[in-house]
């Protein structure tokens, strides 16, 4: 079985950064299959790096190692870190990327042990000199402690949670993907839950209400807006065969109100 | 030898979805070689991708899976299907994309059986759910008997096909590349079939008239548009150390109009 | 130990050209390793295809194949090379892409031997026709010699150099990555040997005097313009989580002047 290492960065497409990283790993690991999940990012945009692991890292092989450079604090103050979790790896700064992979069960390490970095170590790319080869050494069957010591205090982000007042659900758009389908933090468990007829909701959006959910797009009228559940059971807004973001002009962040419908 | 499978989608490179399909890919088929092709299909533009697979699926080796999912009809009554053609796989919606890799030869699938799915089929991603678990599994050797029963009536395109009238050659601009390069639906084939000397030709674009072929860019002036024999020997426009589609306004769909040159 | 190949084209990524070429690659050397170090070099910008690779063929496994496709002479005069250099291949067209590797201990072939080219090779498209399969087969082992003669002229593009008048360095932005660093030709060592207190600089751009350099990102004020020895050991300016290329309104060819702060 050849080892997975996954690769998310806000590094962009245009310059040689992702590839030198592979080039780094395959130095180390030459076997290994490289996966980009992606490298468009928003600049520094933790939490967008936070979903986007969150919602890919199981659909991989169990043992893949799940490198995430998003880093504004390279250089800085921030820890490089190494994860245990869920039967796969993750590496990358400490500045919450992680948040949702790490519970109480998690093994998580500050990776100190220079042996296993690039020589001269910059201050400005630790995407090359240190988080590229520890992935590659894990991927070659290292365990984190090999890297440095255990630690307990994890940076974590404060992840918007949805609330329920006893009548309606208050929850926002989180991701908005290339199709301008909107994610909302509402997953189906809890429709299901607080809900007497989860099939038959009413959801506002701005000035917006929208009916649902569809149990498929083309179920919807053609121009329409519409509501589903989506691939990660999570309640989304979608145009059919458009645009919803442009055309309800929300963004993430977007606050959104499920209720039961009359 | 490593399989292959080929990836094309309108998926874009913002979202983890093409490094999720690979993810469960690699699940069932470790050693694979993954190739993308493009993520860049405009969304739901089934035409551009049945083009860019056409253009491509010959170059790799036999043997090789190659999965699109562009897919606007995805979870509606659109048929999942697999395809053996030219000695090539071929997997995705049965919705126009293969059109130009289906002929009396090729066998035709629909893929029914889930225990080679993913448990829990979404209605909104099948490229994860049924084309990525489908095509890994033909990688490692199953037959496309295995996935459901055969079909004799896969959706067909009707593809724009160039005209003659006895005199000129009435095509049109079938894709538009990175470079601003038009490629026509009017191959060397028909023009050395109908003219007498195909090495001497006029082009009518919008309001040109360009003379050629030439047989190499760097044979056309320096700032001139010009029409040559590209690499799949179709008659294509193209304009030297420029943009021909922005310099001629033009895009998919514009007529092109050739005669003999006087 | 897998072979590495990797990709540096200006193909952009809308068109399957790349994924052609690893097909075309895969059929010859279905074991490889494929990377892409970057497709989106501006269209026919020949030296800032020669930065990319001067700045990331060193990361790579000793006996990797760097494959440069940016090729505006294309069909035409320009002679198809590869070359043996610091223990790497590279391989493309002869316009000037490989001056950072070509010093003179580099061997360099003019490719002719076309029994290892596609057949019936295009006048648009060598980057598939020639350059992949060359390519491939020097992954499988074959050395240069198999595909032509030795050449002691490849074309050499005027890099520019910095100038010390006894005062101060001028030197220019050579490189505008996506987060809008400005990487210029100084680097620390000329800044080391120049200097008496490298630590202590004054850099002018435009009408912008900046001082340092920071010994990391995080270490200049939020909203600030920086300046930095950064990953390749070049002197670089920055916006700290911004943008210094929109900030400063700069781009490649910005002349830059340091001299010795008071």
């Amino acid at each position: 079985m050849r080892p997975v290492i996954t690769l998310t960065t806000d590094f962009g497409l245009n310059d040689p950064y992702v590839g030198i990283m592979k080039g780094v790993i395959l130095n180390i690991a030459p076997d290994v299959q490289l996966v980009d999940l992606t490298h468009q990012i928003q600049p520094q945009n933790i939490l967008q790096a936070a979903l986007v692991v969150k919602t890919a890292y199981p659909y991989f092989p169990k043992g893949t190692v799940h490198v995430v450079v998003v880093d504004p604090g390279v250089g800085g103050v921030r820890r490089p870190i190494g994860i245990r979790s869920y039967g796969y790896w993750f590496v990358g700064p400490d500045n919450g990327v992680f948040t949702s992979v790490i519970d109480s069960q998690a093994n998580c390490y500050e990776l100190t042990t220079e042996k296993y970095f690039l020589k001269d170590i910059s201050t400005t790319f630790h995407g090359r000199d240190i988080f590229s080869p520890v992935s590659a050494w894990l991927a070659r069957g290292k365990t984190l402690r090999a890297f440095g010591r255990k630690i307990a205090d994890p940076v974590m982000l404060d992840l918007p949670l949805p609330k329920f007042d006893g009548t309606s659900i208050a929850g926002q758009v989180i991701y908005v993907d290339h199709f301008g389908n909107l994610m909302t933090n509402i997953d189906a468990g809890l429709l299901e839950g607080v809900f007497e007829r989860p099939e038959s909701l009413e959801v506002q959006i701005g000035r917006r209400t929208l009916q649902g959910p569809v149990s498929s797009y083309s179920e919807a009228p053609e121009d329409a807006v519409g509501i589903i559940i989506n691939s990660w059971n999570a309640l989304e807004i979608f145009h059919r065969e458009g645009n919803a973001a442009q055309k309800l002009k929300v963004t993430v962040g977007t606050p959104v109100r499920v209720t039961q419908a009359e």
